[in-house]
């Protein structure tokens, strides 16, 4: 949104309904006084761990290519494309074993100079930014998700409505598909606020996550009963 | 819900993105003083339209098995349910080309004695119904109209919410996948109300469609300045 970005993301990961574990999905690549860059993920998690671990090492390396070297964020999310293409090749199969090394990425931040952005990385390296018709980007588990950032998602969004819009869809993606699970990270990414920034991990049971399951529910509920009565249905118009 | 049945569909078929019709996806099959039996279809039109035709021809001949004849509603859609497997089956191919002739029904209605009811009709014939704790069926392009149903649909929601509940998750399917398009079609089943009962058609641009969606716009917007802020992100919350 105009006001900055936010980072949503799960940590449930699963090879099978009776191999589930819980992993971060969020990695905070970098925090410096002038980028910050944090990755999601969604796809195969020994892809993703291998992405982020050469990340980390060409950091600490001080490699002549690493993410404190770029002064954009599109070259940073090039580099991570790269990264991705290189460990997803290394272990391609026919596909036919149901087996697809394939991880997708967003990655979201800001490099002094710029303004916040978000971009999505196909398995194939390549990447699309968000745009002003296109404000969000999802990868993974992403329809149930979808209606509720479709309908409230804009430019003008306070970035305050933004966080609680993007834990609402993961919330309802949850209720919805067994195989996304809590804790639920949000990261908010304001304009020339650079260093670590606020992140936010919610677990299951986490007073909020109920405060709020409950304010919305009742608030849907308020809100159908404000929907004007349908045509041909015999319902009484509400007396105002 | 306890008030009854409400079914719905869209009314956009396609084969490939060049080939988009408007087809409807709502068969009333039977309208009678003693039964209402309706059905809502996804998946290939042409074993659709082969399994209402013959269930259609089935009636006028006064054929031996035929909808008419039927005292459980369970017996009705396990009629059904074979006339989709035989045309299935005559249809079928290694599914290696793409193409499949599977059909998915929803058969929903009353048979005098019996309470309304609905049931899930699978190609292979096999069905399901709607139960206290699973109260609403789902066919085709199902996960971005889930959250709103799961989130609302209960035993005890008035049947005019249910009906409204069915449109908003519709159209929250319009928005997010071009495959799903206008016509929407809603039927409502009362107890002991048999006949014609209650059908709305809703096309794009109708009045009251926009009416609902800037009506539930609006209490969405409302409803996120409604939940707590969340701690750790600086929001103040708001005075009471």
């Amino acid at each position: 949104v105009g006001q900055g970005v936010v980072l949503a993301s799960d940590s449930r990961t699963n090879a099978g309904v009776d191999q589930v574990s819980t992993y971060s999905k969020m990695h905070r690549l970098l925090a410096t006084d002038d980028a910050t860059v944090t990755l999601v993920s969604a796809g195969n998690l020994a892809t993703t761990q291998a992405v982020v671990r050469r990340v980390t090492r060409d950091l600490e390396q001080n490699a002549e290519t690493n993410l404190a070297r770029f002064r954009h964020l599109s070259d940073a999310v090039e580099y991570i494309g790269k990264l991705n293409v290189a460990e997803r090749t290394k272990h391609a199969t026919d596909g036919k074993s149901g087996f697809s090394p394939d991880a997708t990425f967003i990655v979201g931040g800001q490099i002094r100079g710029e303004k916040p952005e978000i971009f999505l990385v196909y398995p194939e390296g390549n990447y699309i930014r968000a745009a002003r018709r296109a404000p969000y980007l999802q990868i993974g588990e992403l329809k149930y998700g979808k209606p509720i950032l479709d309908r409230i998602i804009s430019e003008d969004l306070p970035l305050h409505d933004a966080i609680k819009c993007a834990l609402v869809s993961l919330d309802s993606t949850m209720r919805s598909n067994a195989a996304v699970g809590p804790p639920i990270e949000l990261q908010m990414i304001e304009p020339d606020r650079f260093g670590a920034g606020v992140h936010v991990l919610i677990e299951e049971g986490d007073d909020y996550l109920d405060e709020m399951r409950l304010a919305w529910q009742e608030s849907l509920k308020s809100a159908f009963e404000a929907l004007p009565p349908l045509p041909g249905t015999g319902e009484p118009r509400r007396q105002s």
